[in-house]
């Protein structure tokens, strides 16, 4: 299944401005991106990175099968726009003004969205929503959030502003889709801020690069106190 | 299954009080517990509530057959030796000496410990958890918790201080039971900050009683920023 996968290349993850330098949350948002894209791959689907701003696939330094998988395209549009132009459309056979023919039973290929700062996602949690057969299928964020859906009803169109788990909810109903929830505690994390980075450190995959990084940078598990959180070594503190 | 819940009556939801009043707090904890207890049931188990404190089977104001299926027991002693103390234990004949002895095949009754604070627990979530076959299944919740387990094996035993998921998994390792990880939102998310109202808001099922209490005291979504917030009626808020 194609795997639209929309990344702010510009401005990443300026929530984690508290915890991490400009340069850090760029290296942190690339390494999660990587991270992404190989748990798509390994489910056995093509991503598409659809990043607002030039990106070279040499920079993600993905492993070569994981690179060879993955196309990248450039949209500066709203993250709305830049998804809603990508989902599926009612095939036609060209003629004008027969879109709405009875020859809908073609159904369009579905079209997945996940979003770059998924960084606990694995292909297990991924096929359990690509797999799904409701015309769209919602992972949703904590706070109301949509984090990932895949879309195979040709009317359903994403709007991501506000609380969009339930919008989406009620487009879906309005143009007549199937709804299914998918409950994924690895979905659900998006990472956006600093509390959010001891989720990477408790549940991040061997081979994961956004964990290693964050280690490099002198972040580790602290549970002093009842939910845990981070802590960095002083001496990388001030960079 | 027996399914173990453990009910902190005396002070309950500490962390809600910048949201709430301490009887708020103590009615919305009650209305979770209520909710859970239903989830249990609906899902075909009998709950059994662990109290800090002497707890009225009718002040939770649950439906009879809820009611009938459910049971308290009062254990003044700290989370993880009151969880500790229920947990499965090799069957013997009775025989001092004999607890190693060639019997152990009969395996004991499993038992699954869930948290009073899974506002968003529902039946299906649960049957994920409860019909894993590993020896050690455990739903984690953020910041490295653990908020629901299945206990198979006869010496596992928890230790639910700081970061509890990974000790847990650790445990499992030394005691040589098979692990297996829930990946739920639902059963990730405990609900302990005001941050966290909004996924109870967002996600509660049909009849559920938290969500109802919540509203009744004057909360609402409140979607003006990025990642959706909640919002207090004016008129309720200086309760």
């Amino acid at each position: 299944m194609r795997v639209v996968v929309p990344f702010a290349a510009e401005t990443p993850k300026t929530r984690l401005e508290s915890a991490l330098t400009p340069a850090e949350r760029s290296t942190v948002a690339r390494a999660m991106l990587a991270d992404v894209l190989r748990a798509i791959v390994d489910a056995g689907h093509e991503p598409t990175v659809v990043s607002t701003a030039p990106l070279a696939l040499d920079a993600l330094d993905l492993s070569s099968d994981i690179a060879a998988s993955t196309s990248i395209a450039v949209d500066n549009r709203s993250l709305t726009d830049a998804v809603n132009a990508r989902l599926p459309v009612l095939e036609t056979d060209g003629d004008e003004g027969e879109t709405e023919s009875d020859d809908a039973t073609a159904a369009p290929d579905p079209v997945a969205v996940v979003m770059a700062d998924l960084a606990l996602a694995t292909p297990d949690a991924l096929e359990r929503l690509l797999s799904a057969s409701a015309d769209v299928a919602i992972a949703p964020g904590r706070g109301g959030g949509t984090n990932a859906l895949v879309v195979r009803h040709p009317e359903f169109r994403v709007d991501y502003h506000g609380t969009s788990y339930l919008d989406h909810r009620e487009i879906a109903r309005e143009v007549g889709a199937t709804l299914e929830t998918i409950d994924s505690f690895r979905l659900a994390t998006d990472i956006d801020e600093p509390a959010d980075l001891v989720e990477v450190l408790v549940h991040g995959r061997e081979g994961d690069r956004a964990p290693a990084r964050l280690r490099e940078m002198g972040f580790e598990l602290d549970g002093r106190d009842g939910r845990v959180g981070i802590a960095r070594s002083e001496d990388r503190a001030t960079k």
